[in-house]
């Protein structure tokens, strides 16, 4: 038994899963309307805006969407008293980052992908250059919706978006997939490059979603510290999970912590890393409940 | 004689030639310093990413640049008795917003041009999703440096970014060119389109170069207005220019003012946008030279 179910079992893992998913589920309802009236349909006066606007809109509000970084950033502001309505803008500009990350790795020069989410990419709906386009506008306008949503508040937008900026530049999100798309090429992808891509490519936006949402509630520097390590082990977690339940023994996938450690050890590790998340916060109150049931439903996901 | 060339009388020509020439060569030379600072080579962990960094510098960096959206940043600062330094990494930072579009347009699914101010574009040089990804950087990172060049002064940073991502995103750049991209397979597009469309795809970007600089130098809500409409009529006068250069009367080339109003009428309608520009900033001192020389420079090029 590893040290991490020592501080797991703390937690009542039975009505947490139920706790977890509701929150979710009004989370992704309160940032699909958010998005829906920033990204309002419009009559445009040139066929080309509007074609740009359905674009941007069919990715951003598609059904099925998780809105897994927004509702964590909404579930910090929970954590720290604050209110959901307070962080909502900046949980909708992280997924419009995310979104934007999504449309351009499906491009047929990336990863080439027709369907996501049961429906066509959005390259495959509207045509290449719309898809490059509404994912270039989506990034684009989402640091112009941060900038207006906290304006009265200058110093913390301004720590909000070089936080999110950073985290989805060449430093970050797009860093990690350009590692991704030369690994991919290769064959020997060492454990630490693999780290290393995963830590840009879908870490670092997932920590910018919690130490974002920190900033713009003003949480203290030790609480964002906290936040900080808390989420960078809930997103390698988050990863390790998925590539158990993506798992396949007869055709091991390059480039998967399963493929290099085994199935075992690779459960060892999310283990692990959950463990790192909930101590991370251990000194939290009891409104820190949803991120800690976050990590064990992420835990418990791939058995 | 149209009015405008009463305005401009004002001006001494000759002399203002080599004065704007000059001002944008050494213009050109800090702008590109503090871009290759900024982004430095490096010595990165990982093939993919040390990609992404030679790409983004590979196209940042190109000789033949002519930084015309920085030096009009910086001749806003001497216009308003600021340094250029304070104002450098905002130019800087328009200026990757400028390469990046670059980079973007020049994709096969796009405009698909193999070179680009002599040199094999991005994606030739290295990969179409090498290219996306340098682009998608570069758009970022951007925002990055702005937040962490103007955090001391947070009121002057938001505002200033807000200038930018709203010029630059689907409200601006990118609905430019989207309208470009449909009004390039229709047949009749409309003057009004046009205009539009270059209001958005260029003149929006140049706008900002001058508002987000004065709105760095923290000049008053008037000359910011005054900048507004000058530069607002110097990006339109720059587009009719160029397509007065372009022009070749045996292939009128769709899209163009030339193709629309025939050559004399576009001269004219050059005139009428110098002096609106002239206009705009008449009170001003002779600070502003540069700002009254660029206009004529523009005007003349032409002829």
């Amino acid at each position: 038994m590893s040290s991490s179910e020592n501080i797991a079992d703390h937690v009542d893992g039975s009505k947490n899963l139920a706790h977890v998913l509701g929150f979710m589920e009004s989370s992704a309802k309160l940032v699909h309307d958010a998005l829906n009236s920033q990204f309002a349909s419009r009559d445009d006066r040139a066929e080309g805006w509007q074609r740009l606007n359905s674009a941007m809109r069919y990715s951003l509000l598609q059904e099925g969407a998780k809105r897994f970084r927004p509702s964590l950033a909404l579930m910090v502001a929970d954590a720290l008293g604050e209110s959901q309505d307070l962080v909502l803008p900046y949980a909708g500009a992280v997924e419009c980052v995310h979104t934007y990350s999504l449309i351009h790795d499906d491009l047929p020069s990336m990863d080439n992908d027709d369907f996501r989410r049961g429906q066509p990419t959005c390259h495959k709906k509207f045509d290449e250059a719309t898809a490059i386009l509404a994912g270039d506008a989506l990034l684009t306008d989402a640091f112009a919706w941060l900038g207006e949503a906290y304006a009265k508040r200058p110093e913390v937008a301004v720590r909000a978006i070089v936080e999110l900026s950073r985290a989805a530049g060449s430093h970050g999100m797009v860093g990690g997939q350009a590692i991704d798309l030369r690994a991919q090429r290769g064959d020997a992808t060492e454990i630490e490059e693999l780290r290393l891509m995963h830590q840009l490519k879908t870490g670092a936006l997932i920590r910018a979603a919690a130490v974002g949402s920190a900033i713009i509630c003003e949480a203290t520097e030790d609480q964002i510290e906290d936040l900080s390590d808390y989420s960078a082990a809930l997103g390698l977690a988050f990863q390790v999970a998925d590539d158990l339940l993506d798992f396949d023994q007869a055709r091991p996938e390059a480039g998967s912590y399963c493929a290099m450690l085994g199935p075992e050890k690779t459960r060892e590790f999310l283990f692990e890393l959950t463990d790192e998340a909930l101590e991370a916060i251990i000194d939290w109150d009891e409104r820190a409940e949803t991120l800690r049931s976050l990590v064990l439903y992420n835990r418990d996901r791939s058995r």
